[in-house]
């Protein structure tokens, strides 16, 4: 397993060096577990020029993280009694490095001016988004374990809707799909799960409320299990009774037709604003273009939301084996509406064109 | 309640002009909740010299934040299609102001440059942690959330001891416990819950595992709610089964004697280091200083783990109305061991010492 990380810290070193920098501190949490296999609270990765070194805050004296952790990872391994980023930059000065590209996204202004008065003579360069636009392309490793994220979201979802729903509140509806992400072997709930009844229905995000479910209420469940590291997302609405009303079946079929839309264009080499403007035309059409939110969809991987970005304005293609959200949702204000959430692996058309993930059906159930 | 914020930002501001600085531009999320009241994702509280205003990012086009935010906030809300950051800036260059303080510990290296380049004639100051030295004291409003989050959180743990414990899993214990929590009317965990049977008892922060509790193992549990942002912690170990081991009276006791000092050593004015010291001792002189944590306690509030720091190094004295965790630990390798963890309220003697908020017996119970 260890393999996989060396090859892939290889791969931004090469990108290092054709950019001039010796050396490369990785401080985002989702990097620096994309490239060392781990990332324990507050811990970087400093790459080459001698060995990959992982640094940890110490927590508690007498435990030996560096021997626990160094077996696992195949690289070094340094509790710090500092700031860990402190500490890398004096790992570095006995080195030969002159220069140190740092992720001027996620450190902080006052660590890069802490590592300038540790290692004064040190060139700071910005590694930018690197480790980023490495993470965007899965291997089927990391798809294997989307698969199992999404074959836990699906069933604890299942399960919920073969239970009593009138009547319990959207908090505690959320918790139990908590729960049972977890019963089904999730390591945690993706993000914070949202439910979402009658007039909340439909808006993204929604924190659940102490509303409670009722007869006609639209229902839209967001949940997504994490599943070592890999992150999913699935959302469905539902109509809660017997007979939905006209305006919900309509505003239903009409996002269930932009969200297979959106679904359709997921093909390697499709820009990442067509596939936004694909799903989103329908819905402007009937007149919704005001209610949308910016963007239809987004990456996930071992962050919720990652590159790409399904929005009008984003640059850039789909290659196969980049997994996305279709995810198109119009909330009507005072009224309700309809979010349907899809992820989904894009693959080329002769092996049978995007691979859906979260199977729970997008038919309209009256529940 | 807006008074309570806009008084809040007065006294930042008074501390700006004091240093020189015209306007501050506040991140990091709990500040800004501190200062105005609420933190939406990503949102940046922009302070004088003209009106406060709350810069959020926009979600969702056609949501009227900014219209539902001010009602509640009394200060002006901005929704910013970009970087909330960027757009702080920009509101800032037809102002008179010539300097800017900014949270350096909390900004990105890339925010500040983008800063900088939309008003090059900004002069950028650090702001430090002038926020978080006003939250250290609170007022009897935050003390009044943080007595109920800790009400919650014993009745969370008072039904679990009353529930059959033997062959649960650690990891379907602590998610039972953060479902009490909400039942109870938290509005979340205030930490991820920690749960560790047999030989990973007495571990902080030991992340629940799928191994089952046992007769004859030590239980010990760390747990929080959040009410209205105010977070709290309480830890307890307990034995399961009848009769506890010799090896875990003693060490029980042991720990409960070294936390009873850290408790008694809350008076107003005693250094931080000193109320280290106080639970500590005890544990070295019995052999285990090695094993201990950096420190055996901390403040909370709007963020579960903030200033002060009970540690040996720490500098400061402790005020009145300063809430704090006192909570040791041992742990043995390969054996187990204890945590008791509460959290208190200085107060000045003749108001009867600190205000024990987490009451949950520390008596050893043998489940």
């Amino acid at each position: 397993m260890s393999d996989v990380f060396a090859v892939r810290r290889d791969r931004l070193r090469d990108r290092c060096s054709a950019a001039g920098n010796a050396a490369a501190l990785v401080s985002r949490p989702a990097n620096v577990r994309y490239l060392a296999g781990a990332a324990p609270p507050g811990a970087v990765l400093l790459l080459g020029p001698g060995e990959d070194t992982l640094l940890c805050p110490r927590t508690h004296a007498g435990e030996n993280v560096e021997a626990r952790l160094d077996d696992q990872l195949g690289l070094t391994v340094l509790s710090t009694v500092g700031d860990p980023v402190v500490a890398a930059a004096g790992v570095l000065i006995p080195s030969a490095a002159t220069s140190l590209a740092v992720e001027e996204h996620h450190l902080t202004v006052a660590a890069h001016r802490a590592i300038g008065s540790v290692a004064p003579r040190l060139r700071l360069a910005d590694l930018g988004c690197a480790v980023e636009q490495l993470r965007i392309v899965k291997d089927e490793g990391e798809i294997a374990c989307l698969r199992i994220a999404a074959e836990i979201a699906d069933q604890a979802l299942g399960e919920l809707l073969e239970s009593i729903l009138v009547g319990r509140t959207e908090r505690h509806l959320a918790l139990e799909l908590e729960r049972r992400l977890v019963d089904h072997g999730a390591d945690g709930p993706a993000f914070p799960t949202t439910v979402a009844t009658g007039p909340n229905s439909g808006r993204g995000g929604h924190h659940p409320s102490d509303r409670r479910v009722e007869e006609g209420d639209f229902l839209s469940v967001g949940l997504g299990a994490d599943y070592r590291g890999y992150r999913c997302l699935i959302g469905r609405t539902f109509v809660i009774g017997t007979s939905p009303a006209d305006w919900q079946i309509e505003l239903y079929e009409l996002v269930f037709s932009a969200q297979r839309a959106g679904r359709e264009a997921l093909v390697p080499s499709a820009g990442y604003r067509d596939v936004d403007r694909a799903t989103r035309q329908p819905l402007e059409a009937a007149g919704h273009g005001e209610r949308l939110a910016p963007r239809t969809g987004h990456g996930v991987g071992l962050e919720i939301d990652e590159d790409p970005q399904l929005a009008p304005a984003a640059m850039g293609k789909l290659d196969a084996c980049v997994p996305v959200t279709v995810g198109p949702g119009v909330h009507l204000p005072g009224r309700g509406g309809v979010r349907i959430d899809d992820t989904l692996v894009v693959r080329p058309e002769a092996d049978g064109g995007p691979e859906l993930l979260t199977i729970t059906t997008k038919e309209l159930l009256a529940l």
